[in-house]
Order: structure tokens, then sequence, then C-alpha cells
């Protein structure tokens, strides 16, 4: 009975590779969507755990608590609230459905709208685990270029054309209007009409993403997609990954009736974790509004401080902007440099990175470029973390030379 | 641009039903997993998520925390102890996966190795969802009945005898052996070996699911199939759910690590719900041994309560068992009864179950039977609700005859 079992004859064709055993994280830590670890309100979310819990503990009893499986009704409540001030959303509770993390997200309305062979467009660089779930999926995926205010409009217009003409409607547009991953642009207000107008006239739907969008320096913003939309062709996503704590798997998903019901009838979780959205709505009811801009005030000292140790170690080499807000970093490094091969030398000297390649579907450009998340280390473990990058970089690739960082020695 | 968009031609096919708008738990509440409200540890859990969060609080701020995608460390340490003394598995906290809630590792279970045509063998009675599941996969579904030990041996020899001669394997077993739902029946260790030589003979997977082994009055049990077989060709499941609180949304998966990093690769959801691990981790090391009987207690006595009313109510129209632990009782009514349409007629006199057809491959079996989940309503409650239910059976198909309930008048 104990001899080994071969598990291969059973297995799906088309799984994906098996993961790796997790060996902790690098001492430089630059990759995923990790965030501040100062930042998490230990004290308040403990004062939120210990009320709910007095007060609504025995709920945890029933699935959904006594909410149904929408979610968390005062978390939904609260958001209702958050997303008309913040978004210009006009929604209720019941247009809201709590979900495990916007991933979740990106797999129901997957479910909801894709079959093998549909066709989607999407920002050409873009959140890599949505590119490879559509991939996965064998749909077929069109990459939209990115300017400064996000999809460009003229190659939208000219992709849809192409598509009709061949008798197709592709099933959504994805975006990320509102601090893009990763190049942290920020759709405006003209560009996000003409693309809702060019939509509808396609009969498409918008899938918008705002995971990012709580996290802009400015605390200023257009109104989103579904807001001007009034919720008609959009279905909206968001998170409490990136204002709260990405360990917290909380996210949320707004759409009409008509398309959150059928969402709902597709999720077969038994609910998403309910102490999670309990301690949150607590929170967030007293906390949201103070604490989203002590966060983004630390996140943009840190931008700063990457960006500094950026320009005095790469020099002219690394090309980047200075984003509106988010936790990421984009940047351009000569052509010589193949930023999936700098991502192994680099994590083998303990700096971690993501390859430009991964976040988009353009891989041939987005072979010399990167992305940096500045949340999670500290800023003198950014100078250093980039000061070790910088060496590997040369390294390997004989960029940036030397003189970049000589003269500041 | 707020005209309303049609949603309907770009949906994918086989969608399942949107979702009703949820109106509240009926005031006679048998169905689900629900469990006993004032059982949940709410002072316990309290302080579990003080004392974490003023220790590990800022770990939030990354995905997996310190723990990586495997989930939190310290919640499978305690589990690779608890399941060494329960159900006699010798595992590693590397040999195990933290999940949102048991439904993940089914639909993970399923991605790894099933594709549409593929052959599985389930109970004829099993959980509703691993049913619907299946049949929305496009899996061929073979129901082997259950006598008072659980599967029917000869039966799957026979099913499995089939197959090869068709020249088809079984992707996987999905049992229940540990207090079986709906049926409540525990496997003995003789029929557990019998079922694995059957298993590996065939080449096909066990699919173990002990979802409710936590739940037995007299607090023994047989070894778990994994146990026996070493975790060769089994994969084993459980669920904080069902002992601790329903709305957490914990469960895991133990496997032997070439199929657990398969698993793992399809996990693409950034890691379960954090926050309900750490405490769960905190609550349980110090507290689960002695919870567990308590709990198992309060629902012992609620069950001989249902039992004592449905004799009382329903006298010898009701037939039923003694399960030895569980949630659930499972009941035959007679034959002119169908339970679909009694279910919908209860719940209008706000009683609601579970109709047999929901949890069994064999409708027509199924047809007069019926689940009652007994760990939520209150002992009086419960006595109500059978009342209510009796009076709505005799209304819609004359059973139970008056005279059985007109004897206790």
């Amino acid at each position: 009975m104990t001899a080994p079992f071969d598990v291969a004859p059973l297995l799906a064709p088309n799984n994906p590779a098996p993961a790796a055993k997790w060996n902790g994280f690098p001492k430089y830590n630059f990759i995923g969507g990790h965030n501040d670890a100062k930042h998490v309100p230990i004290d308040a979310l403990i004062e939120a755990a210990t009320s709910v819990l007095k007060r609504e503990g025995a709920s945890l009893s029933t699935y959904g608590l006594n909410s149904g499986p929408q979610g968390y009704r005062p978390l939904r409540e609260f958001l209702s609230k958050k997303l008309k001030g913040h978004a210009g959303i006009d929604c209720t509770a019941d247009e809201i459905l709590m979900i495990s993390g916007s991933t979740q997200a990106l797999d129901l309305i997957n479910a909801l709208l894709l079959s093998k062979g549909d066709t989607v467009l999407i920002e050409q660089e873009t959140y890599g685990s949505a590119i490879n779930r559509l991939v996965r999926m064998g749909v077929n995926v069109i990459g939209i270029p990115l300017d400064d205010e996000g999809l460009r409009i003229d190659v939208v217009k000219e992709k849809l054309a192409e598509l009709k003409a061949r008798g197709i409607t592709a099933k959504y547009i994805y975006t990320i209007p509102t601090v893009q991953n990763p190049t942290g642009g920020i759709m405006g207000e003209t560009r996000r009409a003409e693309l809702l107008a060019l939509a509808r006239e396609h009969g498409t739907m918008i899938f918008e993403d705002e995971c990012y969008s709580d996290l802009i320096w400015s605390g200023e913003r257009p109104p989103s997609l579904y807001a001007m939309a009034k919720g008609e062709g959009v279905i909206h996503i968001g998170s409490f990954s990136k204002s709260i704590a990405p360990a917290l798997r909380v996210g949320y998903i707004v759409a009409k009736w008509e398309i959150l019901s059928r969402i709902l009838g597709l999720k077969l979780d038994a609910g998403s974790g309910a102490l999670e959205q309990m301690v949150l709505a607590e929170f967030c009811t007293k906390h949201f509004a103070d604490h989203v801009p002590k966060l983004n005030k630390a996140l943009h000292a840190k931008l700063q401080t990457l960006r500094e140790a950026l320009a005095e170690q790469f020099g002219t080499a690394a090309e980047f902007g200075d984003p509106p807000g988010g936790i990421y970093l984009w940047i351009k490094l000569p052509e010589v440099v193949d930023t999936q091969k700098l991502a192994q030398a680099a994590l083998a000297a303990g700096v971690s990175i993501n390859p430009g390649p991964e976040w988009s579907t353009n891989k041939p450009y987005a072979r010399n470029r990167l992305r940096l998340c500045f949340a999670n280390p500290e800023p003198e473990t950014i100078k250093e973390g980039v000061a070790v990058l910088a060496e590997v970089c040369r390294r390997e690739f004989g960029v940036p030379l030397r003189s970049a960082n000589v003269e500041k020695a």
C-alpha cells in the first residue's frame, strides 16, 4: 500500500508548473504588492476585532454571518459611501459583492464572460496574473499600447474595428485606469469618456480594476468609468490589499444586479472570510479616511527615495517617471539589458524584481523594462537594494557605466 | 452612455442560474452547515486576535505573512500535530496547504486532475456542491451506493472493472469516510483497507474529505485513508468550518509534495485570508482540544432533540439512524413524499430543509429523503420547526397521519 503512487497519468493536461518550495523573502524585496509594515494599523485593528467580535462574534456560526452570500453588510455599506465620495459611484450595498481579494474577481468575471477562443482587449502593460489567466483559458489577448494618459484610444478604435470586420465582439476591455499597474498613470476624464463611447458602440464590457486608486498623493482623481457610465456596461473591482494590508484577502465587485447576480451564481466558495470583513468594516468606518493619507505620505516618500537611488546608481541608464500614486515604479533600462536574466542574477544577490515581460503582452518591448515595488522595504533598504541591483546589472550587461555612481562616491 | 447595456450576448455558455436576492435566514434553519451560535468561542477568539496581532500584526503587510504561499506556518504546525493524534497522519507542515475553506480544495483538485469527459467515482449520497461542480465540468460521475459502513466495495470493484474493460481509469474516488455527509456514517478500518487496495490496483487517486471528522461523540475513529496509505495515492482535506465556525473560511489540503506543489501552482489567489489563519492558530494551539468536546456535547444533545421531535411528529413515517457524529440527520419519508416539493412548501412556512436529490446522484432514490442540519437552531426551535414541517408534509402529501402526534397532544 505504501509504494510510491505515480500521479502523472492522472493529471489534467495544461497544468501550470508545480510551485517551488518557498524559502523566505529576499533581503531586498521589490516584487509583488507587499506594503509598508510600519503602516499596518495594528492597535486599531485589535480594537476593531475586539469590538466587532464582542458584538457579533456569535454570527460566525452561520455562513455569510447575518448578511447572506454577498458578504458582511456593514462593509458593503462602508464601501457604498466610500465609493460615492471617492470614485463618484452611486451604488447601494446590494450592488456590491465582497470577494476573497481582487484575484477572485478576475476568475469570476472570466468565468462569466469567457470561453476558449474569445477575444479581449487589455492594456499592453498590465497585471501579470491577469495576462496569465487569460492565456491559460485560451483567450485571444490583444494588448493595447499605453501613452501618458493610458490606453491609446486610436489603437482601441482600430482593433475594435478590425474585430468587427471579422464578426467578433471583444468580450471586455480590461483596464486599470486609476494608478495603472505597472506604469502608475491615471487616465484623464476625456480619455475615459472616449473609451466608454467606443466600448458602448461595439457592445463590449469595460472591466475596470481600481485596486490602487486609494493610493494617490494628491487625493484627487477623475470619476471612475463605472460612475461615468452609471454602471451600464462596466464591472468595477477594488480591494483593501493596497490600502490596509495585502495579507487580508478582501476585495469587492461593483456591478448592476443583473450582472452581479450571475457572478454570485458562479461564486461557489460558501462566502469569503468573515472575520477579515468584520474587522475591516469596524476599522474602516472609523479610521479609513485618516489612515489612507498617512500611508500615502509614507509611500510617496519611499517613491522619492527609490527615484533618487536609481538616479544615483543608474544615472541616465534608468528612465522612469514620477507616478502620482501607487506602489510601483516602471523603469526602462538600456536595450542591452534582458530583465528576465537580470531578475535571476539579482535574486542570487538578494534582490527580487519583476521583469517587464511578466507584466506585458509585448515581450520584446518589455524585455529591457522592469517593475519595482517600493512599498515594503525601508528607505535604507531601498538604497542598498538599488545599489546591489546596479552592481549586478553592470556585471551582467555592462550598464550602468561605473561613472554613474563614481561621481557620487 | 447610460442607456441599459445588454450583457446577454457576451455571456459564456453554460453559466449557472443567477443568484436570487438573499432575504435573511428562515425562522427554522435546517439547511447548510451552519453551527451552534452559543459555541463560537468569542472571548478566546478576541484574546487570540489581540495577542497574535500585537505580536505579528505588521506581517500582514506582506502576502503570505512570513510563511509563504502555503499559509500561516503556526497553523500548519498545529495541524501537523493535530492530524497525527486525531487521524493518524504523519505529515510535516510542508505537506499542508491552507486554503479558503474546503470548497477551494474541490476546485483545486478538480483543476489538477479533471478534464471534460473524465470519470470519477463518488458516494451516491454526498456533498451537493461536489456533485454540482463535477456536472458543470462535464465529468462522468458514477455514484456508488452506501451501506452502514459507507461505500459498497462490491460496487466499487464492479465499476472499476467495467471502466478498465473500456480502457478508462477513474481519476479519483471522492469519499467522506469519517462522518459522512449526509448519512453520518463512519467507514470501518477493514472497508478502508479494501478501498485503498482497489484504488491502488486501478491507479486511481483517493480524494478523502474529512470536514466533519472532529465531530464524533465518542472521540474515537479509525485512522484516515491518508494515514493508512502513508499519503501515497491519497489527497486529504479538512476544515475549521465545522469545529470552530463556518464563516471563517479556513480549510486545508494534505498531500505529498509532488502533488501539493502542483496544487499550489494552480492556487492563483495570492494566498488565503491571513487574519483568520493567525487567529485560528493562536486559538487552536491553546484551546482546540478543550473546545471540540464541549461543542460535540451540545451537538449530540441537539441531535437527540431532533430525533425525538421527528419521532413525535412523524411517528413511523420518518426513518433515520443515530449518527455517531456530525451536524446532519439523513431521513427517509414515505414514497409519496417529494422532498423537493416539500422543501418549497416548508420554506413558505419558515422551515428550510435540504431535499435529498440535491445530495445524491440517484435522484429517484433520494426523492423521498431529506437532510436536516441540527447544529444551528436552539432545541426549542428544533421542536417547533419539526412540528411545522410535519404539518406542511401532512398538508401536501397526507403523511404523517394525524394520529402520530395526536397521541402526544
